[in-house]
């Protein structure tokens, strides 16, 4: 059975209104609606579309913010914290982009903190506002309120998948990495649940802190806890990613877990664009790169019939073909929108034919 | 048997001594002998006076330049380029370190690309210039001519084990990070090998692509590879972390893969440092960080009798231990030092009593 496909425009038109319908001012409704479908564009269906019922109650409580302006806790020119007081984390961390890309011909090196946004959905699908403009761009989020992943050697979570993304222009295609610092991310370990797979490795702890795959080690309860990347053996390294993660985004932005945080609290994140012309030059850095991404794609598979791909390079393929033959879901995000489109008078597009 | 035990002052003063009989200003050699035996002293055995006989070899042959300056290249306040051009990795880094932390007060976000460095031994050893003044530091490091990881998929190695070292604040210890974006190092595959181990876990690929823990397998003939981080299952975070840790030391100091570069070119190095004064401010930060690290140290550890530790705990309290009772090193260390000693008549210390 062929997945229905959904012409881009028309899903980004009906994503809008339905933001606007909530309460959200259209432009912001549209920064949202751009970021959310980018990630189903780019193949993270746990971070595009599938967020949006979520954000949508959010907005109609009142528990994200639709109107108002994050306030400026410091400004230092290179350096910026803003507390986005709940506001939609899309909108404010596409603002915080426009800001410090605004800012870098004076600032080759500009960092922007950010303080009680609500979620930002996949993080890799903001890196390409930089990389097309040949900036090296990095997104970092915690979650004070969310205890998942272990510390190496622990079995009590202390930490949240912690992701990173990281982007870069070649000479070819930009590299566009985003990727959590724990073995697996709790959005798969969801879905694995829901679908009643196991997963693909042993990356969770039970409760009785022995290895497992299977998701309701992790939900319980009694609630077990993620590994950090690198698992048993090596997770001191992907720990110590995720405390990076840490002092980036909450230490700096002076609001996380020593505050007891709670949900309701949002999340800080971390945004730092780096102009190479600041350094050797854009031309340089995009040699260098594309030499070594093509250098990577052209050698050898350890599986006979694969080809080494770089960070992007699927997201990249994934994007291309769906602006063109149409945008497909996974199985349950378009019955879940259905209902908020019922509920707004918003008309559902038609599948393409 | 127990180690023979040296007195920290005479080993700083004997190394001093063997840098500047080999040409070295007697302040660079002081430089390179601290830098080295903190790494002895934090535990990094493979990244201290290990290193030296071939220090003292490259100051000799002239490979490693004894005297100049780095020339700067760049210089835009808040970022600068510099080009070693082979002068110590270890004073131009201190000396880089410096630079950034007096512009601190200026520019909250100091960035330093140094390119031609020669050996920067442990990152891990620089982490606490900063941290004591309560600033925030990052040091990568990658090397043009070394092939030795393979990119997530691959079979060919592409990359090196591109290490990373990230020091913050707390209010107690500083988190001292220092880890390698691949499985395993070189340092440690090579030491397994002399001494007929294998590796704790399957981190490398023979030259079929076929999983081993066995030490010749990457040396070969013919040489295999070392996994990312995250090894065959979850290598595309190691792969990624790796390529951001060459993008921003090659790339933004435009020296790299794509030059063909020797390992006489030196390899490239990238500095940041960050002021939380210029976020939400510094005690601010501690407290966060501190909070986190305590609550990890404190919780349950997966293995009964262990207990949880912060990156540098270990490195903090060998360190201690060792300026106390004296430090020891690991068993082939000296007696390669000796011969140095001897040629260059320079008397190597007694053991402690």
């Amino acid at each position: 059975m062929k997945s229905p496909h959904y012409q881009y425009d028309a899903m980004l038109q009906f994503v809008t209104d339905l933001g606007a319908k909530v309460g959200l001012p259209v432009d912001r409704a549209r920064t949202q609606a751009g970021v959310l479908l980018e990630g189903d564009l780019m193949g993270h269906s746990t971070h595009g579309l599938a967020l949006l019922p979520g954000l949508l109650s959010g907005l109609e409580s009142g528990a994200i913010r639709s109107s108002g302006e994050p306030s400026c806790i410091v400004d230092k020119g290179a350096t910026i914290v803003w507390d986005a007081d709940r506001l939609p984390g899309t909108w404010v961390l596409t603002k915080a982009i426009d800001e410090a890309m605004g800012r870098i011909d004076k600032h080759p090196v500009m960092t922007v903190v950010m303080r009680r946004m609500t979620h930002i959905a996949a993080l890799g699908a903001y890196l390409r506002q930089a990389t097309d403009r040949g900036l090296v761009i990095s997104i970092m989020n915690s979650d004070p309120s969310m205890r998942t992943v272990v510390p190496a050697g622990g079995m009590e979570p202390q930490l949240a998948a912690n992701p990173l993304a990281f982007g870069y222009p070649t000479d070819g295609d930009p590299v566009l990495i985003d990727i959590s610092t724990s073995a697996v991310a709790n959005g798969w370990v969801r879905r694995w649940g829901a679908e009643k797979r196991k997963l693909p490795g042993k990356w969770l702890l039970d409760d009785k802190g022995n290895l497992s795959d299977d998701p309701a080690a992790l939900f319980g309860p009694p609630a077990g806890a993620m590994l950090p990347l690198g698992g048993v053996d090596l997770g001191h390294k992907g720990f110590a990613m995720g405390l990076i993660v840490e002092v980036l985004t909450a230490g700096l932005s002076g609001l996380g877990r020593a505050d007891n945080a709670k949900g309701s609290d949002g999340t800080p994140v971390f945004l730092q664009i780096i102009d190479p012309d600041g350094f050797a030059g854009k031309s340089v850095l995009k040699r260098e790169t594309g030499w070594l991404a093509n250098a990577c794609r052209q050698s050898k598979p350890r599986v006979a019939g694969t080809t080494v791909r770089m960070p992007g390079d699927t997201a990249l393929q994934s994007r291309r073909q769906q602006l063109e033959t149409g945008i497909s879901f996974y199985q349950s995000i378009l019955p879940d929108l259905a209902k908020w489109a019922d509920k707004l008078a918003v008309k559902l597009p038609q599948p393409m034919a």
